[in-house]
């Protein structure tokens, strides 16, 4: 299992300094929402410049003009972006004739979709390389929220699938457990006093 | 009724180029969602300093974190932003609350949503002080699309609406007869080859 780095922060500099400590640790580097909005594309060019090794993850969460929005970003950079798995089916395609232009490649993001274990088929249909099992950062400061309906959708649906919605280094052990192909942390990592020892910690409880 | 100028193109100088050929005609100063993407909050800050006598409307889509980024937004200089009606309750309300702290609005864009009318009750009882309804670029170069649920979505929610979907110089007057607040036209503006006349044209229509 991959272990995929959110860096829901609002400026490249903070987002470059974040990338650098804790990319020992990780595959992936997610460039979060409020940052693409905040910096523009610019933000993917300058992580992709600094970690070439690395998977660039644009978490754009387009919902309308699918190709477009795709492969500006990958033109800028990026190696994934995501589709909100609430967008038409040919916003998906859109995004994903994009990918196929550029060698690259669609996620799409069932933050609230109803039923993300259907829609995750869907979506792999329409060719995404793998589907995020995802609760935003508004759902999970709602009470009740709890990680176990993500895993258990993941685990249904029989597509690849990544799980993001509060995964730390108590909750990644399950997280694996349900197979899912990448586990998605965020503020366990950011908001930790030592960004890098967050990272590690994390990493060793993938087996 | 008010009339919005979406300026779907992904560079600050050709969004200042529009906004300044089609200002007179217009109220609003619509920035696409790819171009805020594009270039970050920065084009807002630009086009509300060219323009602070029109309505900045920052088409963000917000699918999650909600108040964090319509704060950023707001505080660029958007007077108005959007949250997607496929969002959660709290994303809405966290976004609401932004804006009742910077004095600004909240619309939510009804994109992708079945039963559009509805939601628009839900939205505006949150807060919002109009919805959109709203058909993507996508969705209006699906077969079969037609502006038409679009304007009964609107008369039959009972709250202050918009339309966007291909709104132009023939279809905004049966906009303004389904009781709209506010017509968004797009590429009958951008695409045209005098985007000033077109405006002008469109603004003539409204009665």
């Amino acid at each position: 299992m991959k272990l995929q780095f959110a860096m829901d922060t609002l400026k490249t500099e903070s987002a470059l300094e974040l990338a650098d400590k804790a990319a020992p640790y990780v595959d992936i580097l997610e460039l979060g929402t409020p940052l693409v909005k905040s910096e523009g594309l610019s933000v993917i060019t300058a992580v992709k410049a600094a970690h070439p090794d690395k998977t660039v993850f644009a978490d754009l969460k387009t919902m309308d003009a699918g190709e477009l929005e795709a492969d500006i970003a990958f033109a800028a950079g990026a190696d994934l972006v995501t589709v909100l798995g609430a967008a038409g089916d040919s916003t998906i395609a859109g995004a994903v004739a994009a990918a196929h232009k550029h060698g690259k490649g669609v996620v799409v993001d069932l933050i609230g979709v109803s039923d993300k274990a259907e829609r995750a088929r869907q979506a792999v249909a329409l060719g995404a390389v793998f589907v995020e099992m995802h609760a935003g950062l508004d759902e999970q400061a709602e009470d009740g929220y709890s990680l176990d309906t993500l895993l258990t959708a993941g685990a249904a649906s029989g597509v690849p699938f990544s799980v993001a919605g509060g995964v730390g280094p108590d909750s990644v052990e399950a997280v694996q457990q349900a197979g899912a192909q990448v586990a998605v942390a965020g503020s366990a990592i950011y908001s930790a006093p030592d960004v890098a020892a967050a990272a590690a910690t994390i990493r060793a409880n993938i087996h």
